[in-house]
């Protein structure tokens, strides 16, 4: 039986948080004369109203959570905070409609960073910090996602882990568990903050810094300039943010122990050091590429190589060069990028490497199995034997990711929208990238779209950032059945 | 350890046969005056001359075959029929590079129809029917790998056939499985000969109604016909190749029952059923849609729709309309069904629906799964449970397909194909289909493309066909390693 108590108390939570970091972003209409702040008061206000109904409701403490219950919390908290996240930009006086302000608070809150706007410059200073809010919203939402709720329900993979990763113990939300989702918090907020102080100190004004600080840590891609990070032609910021992205795309328990010095941890993880070399490989043949067919100075060449490619890669999306100007070869490559990820228990969507790793693994077996079928042969992550169901597991959420990224493509083709773009925007909208090739380029943005495509893509963008399954099963009759 | 001997003996017979059937297309050359028979007739004795030699190497009637030998025969075996198979192509006046005749000579032998001939009418005939015959060969080939080999080597899933289908009951192969094979053969040879009938009465000439009738029951699409199907405007000739292609596409073993009557066998087989209604479901659907949209009549529309949704989902590849003139929705649907396939048993080639259909209800367990963790649940196809080692195998095979699809793209778009012809090409000779979407759509051919671009999609023809496993096996450690 399902108890919609918890569920309205959590969601309550979540949108008094949400209304008050709108009201939050108010002080900082006073760089532009305090433009259009009522939109945040209004929406501000609202959203907290609405949250204290939704928590006071049958209100008790101490209620635990089950794992439909569960489910249902992921989804609906999602779905309330996107609609709630979306007033800003319809209350304001930009005249939005319903479709573009949905498409960018979820493009927000996925930590995606597709956006309909054009001028970004022009938009007021207030709403901009709520948008690069939102994204950092939806990053620490989805920390707390992976440590603490998809173990619980069995998806996401925490036993892929660093060994030392705390897993589920019963099928109740564990205190140590929420002792850890603060501990990552906390350095998801201490990131936030030195790189804050960094790219101040490298010359960004103070608002600029605050708003790149909060969408880097996310992997999200918001930019509050109209060029992304090309605006910033000083290749320290680059660099700067060139490293924080892929932190930010490293499982923050990693991070955790490379901050305590545990570096025989960090280096104990499969997943990282995968992601590390891979990343490597591709700046080395796409730095050489690029040098040497278009002539782009040596340094140049690696560090635009580098910044497109780990954007890509953690899902982030900002962008310092147009790679579709770098032949068709690259461009694919560049697609074929969206459907990867960087690590999971990061902010970074997609598929993510720690499922690659456990294809690879299985696919080469598989042929070891094909010449000895008798044998028990099983892979291994980081030294440890893997169960044949989360093997399993990992293979359908790759093959659904896929049949979901095809159901999308044939969807905005019938839709009218072209080919290529409709592959392009279908994979990055899954895998919470932002950029994609065709018309949703490095320098395009999703605003042409009708509102059709834009509704659809923000469901595809929820979908992927909730690992397809928390979505998925509330349609199928298992989960409605009574047990 | 391996042992040359009975390797060498099996790919000598191939050759003695592959030889024997070109001088047999000799006769043809009487249409145009002999037109290029010494092509054949230097390549037929030079190739029984190699296969005797290769046939008489250390002579030794029965020795028995072992898992690793298996991969070699089939291997070298279409390695050896392809080069040639190549050689009326490169001995003919038509002055065809090495290039194109080893993909003419692979899309053949492979049943994919793609093809670098831009005038096929302007062929010698005699050419023409070797051009035919070798996707006869190919599908008769496919056949006898599908019931006697493969599931020798534990690939291609025979298991999931109906249920009575002829299992293997031990490493070495089984007598009645010879049976089954020579049994599935006949029916192979009985339809094309009752097409070749029809054909003719209903007006065909001779040389056309036999090159179909080829072309048709080995799903390859060789047309003598530079508009392939198109050319002959009767209805009744098109509904008649419409049903042997899906005949063509159905498992031989349900075609066994149906001919012996036995139709609640035919009806018990799950893979049947999901084609034909799936394949009922999308006549349906683009019929209403062309008929609508594009003002063609009621009859035609859905004979159109019928034709090409057959066509490309049994890997045939005749046209009868240019698909891609439907609009870009019905563009991206068919590019979708160029990685559908028909079923398992029958010549045709791609991923075939009973892997769609383990993937489809493994798909929906897994949720199941996500809410009872403990339970042991595991699908059934035909009523009966599946092992969990084949539904990993069939996992596997997907992803590597795909896997490969995507290596296939990045290459050719590396070599300089735009994005959208390298998706439809990879797409296409991967499943063995022939036609696909970009600039090697319906109407276009593949002479254009480079030479690099040739060998490798020639490759990728053979990885498909050979159910992948067969080649990439040669590429990894554990089959050089001895025991």
């Amino acid at each position: 039986m399902i108890n919609i108590q918890p569920i309205s108390n959590i969601i309550g939570v979540l949108l008094i948080l949400v209304g008050s970091l709108q009201l939050l972003c108010i002080p900082f209409g006073m760089l532009d004369e305090y433009r259009d702040i009522n939109a945040l008061l209004y929406s501000g206000f609202l959203t907290i109203g609405v949250g204290f109904l939704f928590w006071i409701y049958k209100f008790k403490s101490s209620a635990s959570i089950t794992k439909k219950e569960g489910y249902l919390i992921v989804a609906l908290g999602w779905f309330f905070m996107s609609f709630f996240s979306a007033l800003p930009y319809k209350f304001s006086s930009l005249e939005i409609g319903y479709a573009d302000s949905i498409f960018e608070s979820i493009s927000g809150l996925t930590t995606t960073g597709a956006t309909i706007f054009s001028d970004i410059e022009s938009l007021p200073r207030a709403l901009l910090t709520w948008r690069s809010l939102s994204q950092w919203i939806g990053g620490m939402g989805i920390i707390v996602l992976t440590v603490a709720i998809f173990p619980l329900l069995g998806i996401g993979g925490i036993e892929l882990f660093v060994a030392e990763a705390p897993g589920p113990t019963s099928d109740k939300i564990h205190p140590r568990i929420q002792e850890t989702a603060k501990r990552l918090w906390l350095i998801y907020v201490a990131l936030t903050a030195f790189l804050f102080l960094i790219l101040f100190a490298l010359g960004m004004t103070g608002f600029d810094a605050i708003n790149h600080a909060l969408t880097t840590m996310a992997t999200g891609g918001f930019s509050t300039k109209n060029n992304s990070i090309a605006y910033f032609t000083s290749p320290a910021i680059q660099y700067v943010i060139l490293l924080f992205m892929f932190l930010a795309g490293t499982n923050y328990t990693v991070i955790y122990f490379g901050l305590r010095g545990k570096f025989k941890n960090v280096w104990g993880s499969e997943e990282f050091r995968v992601y590390l070399f891979f990343i490597l490989a591709l700046i080395l043949s796409v730095g050489l590429i690029i040098h040497f067919n278009y002539a782009i100075p040596l340094e140049e060449a690696f560090r635009s190589a580098a910044f497109q490619i780990v954007s890509i890669i953690t899902t982030t999306g900002y962008i310092t060069a147009d790679y579709t100007q770098w032949g068709v070869g690259i461009t694919m490559l560049i697609f074929v990028l969206l459907f990867i990820g960087a690590n999971a228990g990061s902010t970074s969507g997609g598929i993510k490497i720690i499922r690659h790793l456990v294809l690879f693994k299985n696919s080469l077996l598989e042929f070891k199995r094909l010449i000895h079928p008798r044998a028990m042969i099983r892979i291994k992550i980081n030294k440890q034997l893997v169960d044949g169901k989360i093997i399993t597991h990992v293979l359908v959420f790759l093959l659904l990711y896929l049949l979901l990224f095809v159901f999308s493509s044939i969807t905005l083709c019938g839709l009218g929208i072209d080919f290529e773009t409709a592959l392009g925007a279908s994979a990055t909208s899954l895998g919470n990238v932002g950029p994609a090739i065709g018309k949703v380029g490095p320098v395009d943005n999703f605003g042409w779209f009708p509102p059709s495509v834009k509704y659809f893509l923000s469901f595809i963008m929820l979908l992927g950032r909730l690992e397809l399954f928390t979505i998925l099963i509330l349609f199928t009759p298992y989960f409605w059945k009574r047990v």
